[in-house]
């Protein structure tokens, strides 16, 4: 008998929609927060983000995990999950939130709000100077999945032309103009005003952004990201940002998490800081996207079917 | 003989072409801020937003000026030009700038980026809430000219439904659902997320977001101005934000300008502040855009041809 652990953040309607998609299964609502090693004895299937640690003790009789978040690397890593425990995510599920997001970031930058605001507090009515705009702007999307497309589709709703960076460029994604191979990298960033990174983590894109290929970009680009913090030596871009290199940027995720409070980054005027809340639930529209697909996938799962999302 | 003082901000290129367009005329360039009394002596072309003052004593001669502003009331107020001169606007030109800079804040307010600024000073990584997002939002444009219309554009390309006031409801509007008038608005802010501000000055806007009306808006709503600061009571909207009410408020202009050091909105946490940038030259095309409304105006005038954007 299949034994189900739910950490998802469901409605009363939602939890009875999974209850009835598995009736011959016990099925047990938690916190992924509260999930110990103990929970996950005899668990074969599980829906959520526990502890890597909870895991490694408890998670031996694991089938399945499906997982909140879109990216999932920490749960790839060896000896968190047994070889024959499957892994799906609930990649999709961000696309509007992360993109929105990021596209905010980057319109408040343009237009110098986090000067503005910085102004604010001392009650200074003054003029920062001009501002930037979106129309015939090249925007450089590294990741061109379903975040990076809705983030494309909001630059061209305002003007821009759209260049994707991602591992099949043949496949149209659409909002991108042009998909290119990550190894045209250092080609693409001279050309472009707004580079935005969305990557999931992977080896290639680990410190994919140091000092040398931020001075590549244009000297009044943008610099965003919005997927790993690991992307992004941070350390290289406060030092370029403080020798006067790029217009600004715009940072959801950084490395480490949480940014250390005497980090360079949080003091660059020219740096938007948020913590991480890109995606998470910040948006209801996301957490019934997370059931939708978890719910879906659970259907499969219990039919024998292939499974959405698989990363392993 | 035309005598014609040109203070609009031009490239050579363009100040040759309004030399060009004008060969029997004398043409003098110069800066606004600059203009006596004096200057204006047998003046008559004022292409530029030369003091009020200035044309009050020394304006008689003027048989037409044109502004680089839009919106050009401080000229209508009695004295200021003589009765036989003609005024014209450059309204038009900033239909880009104001929207998206109006389109900016209201993102940032949607996604709290002033709060997240105001923790980034104090290296302070920590969530501030929940977000919004324009999908499915009523969006509310008061004003539904040249800015307005570009700023519904936007706010429909993120998913928003869109409603605009305007004199003239029966001409359709890019980008607005549904046309309204004034007379309507009572019943339109209790049924909006976003009311968005872009009218010009008039007797029926000056004071028209009172603290009864400001209370008539949904409890999480969000107001934004960028057309005339008179348009909304500041010490009303200090009162409704201190008792709770709206999510946000972006203020580009304010009344009086600018806002006292001591005003209660440069403290509230959910208002959003910039000094009248929305428009002026903030992007390098408004500029390259009232040139050629003006020189257009100015081809008319001397061809004896009925003027566009004509205000008396």
């Amino acid at each position: 008998m299949e034994k189900i652990l739910n950490a998802l953040v469901l409605t009363p309607e939602q939890r009875q929609q999974f209850l009835d998609a598995a009736p011959g299964a016990e099925q047990l609502f938690v916190r992924d927060a509260t999930i110990t090693p103990e929970d996950l004895a005899g668990v074969t299937v599980m829906l959520g983000n526990p502890s890597v640690e909870a895991l490694r003790q408890g998670g031996q009789s694991l089938r399945w995990m499906h997982t909140r978040s879109a990216g999932a690397d920490q749960y790839l890593e060896n000896g968190v999950l047994s070889e024959q425990t499957r892994l799906s995510s609930s990649v999709g599920a961000y696309g509007l939130s992360v993109s929105e997001h990021l596209f905010a970031m980057l319109l408040a930058i343009m237009k110098r709000l986090p000067q503005y605001r910085d102004n604010q507090a001392k009650a200074l009515w003054q003029r920062v100077g001009t501002a930037r705009t979106l129309q015939g702007a090249q925007v450089l999307v590294g990741g061109a999945g379903d975040i990076g497309s809705s983030f494309a589709l909001l630059c061209k709703a305002m003007g821009a032309k759209t260049l994707g960076i991602r591992r099949n460029i043949h496949q149209p994604v659409p909002g991108i103009d042009s998909l290119h191979t990550l190894a045209e990298l250092d080609d693409l960033l001279p050309q472009c005003d707004v580079v935005a990174l969305v990557f999931p983590r992977s080896q290639e894109t680990d410190n994919l952004m140091t000092y040398e290929r931020i001075l590549r970009m244009k000297p009044d680009a943008i610099l965003l990201n919005g997927g790993r913090g690991t992307a992004v030596d941070c350390a290289g871009l406060a030092q370029a940002m403080a020798e006067g290199h790029l217009y600004g940027a715009g940072l959801d995720v950084t490395e480490p998490e949480p940014l250390p409070a005497g980090h360079p980054l949080w003091k660059e005027p020219r740096v938007l800081i948020t913590p991480h809340v890109a995606g998470g639930n910040s948006l209801d529209i996301t957490a019934v996207k997370i059931a939708d697909i978890a719910l879906e996938n659970l259907k499969h799962y219990l039919a024998g079917e292939p499974l959405n999302n698989l990363l392993k």
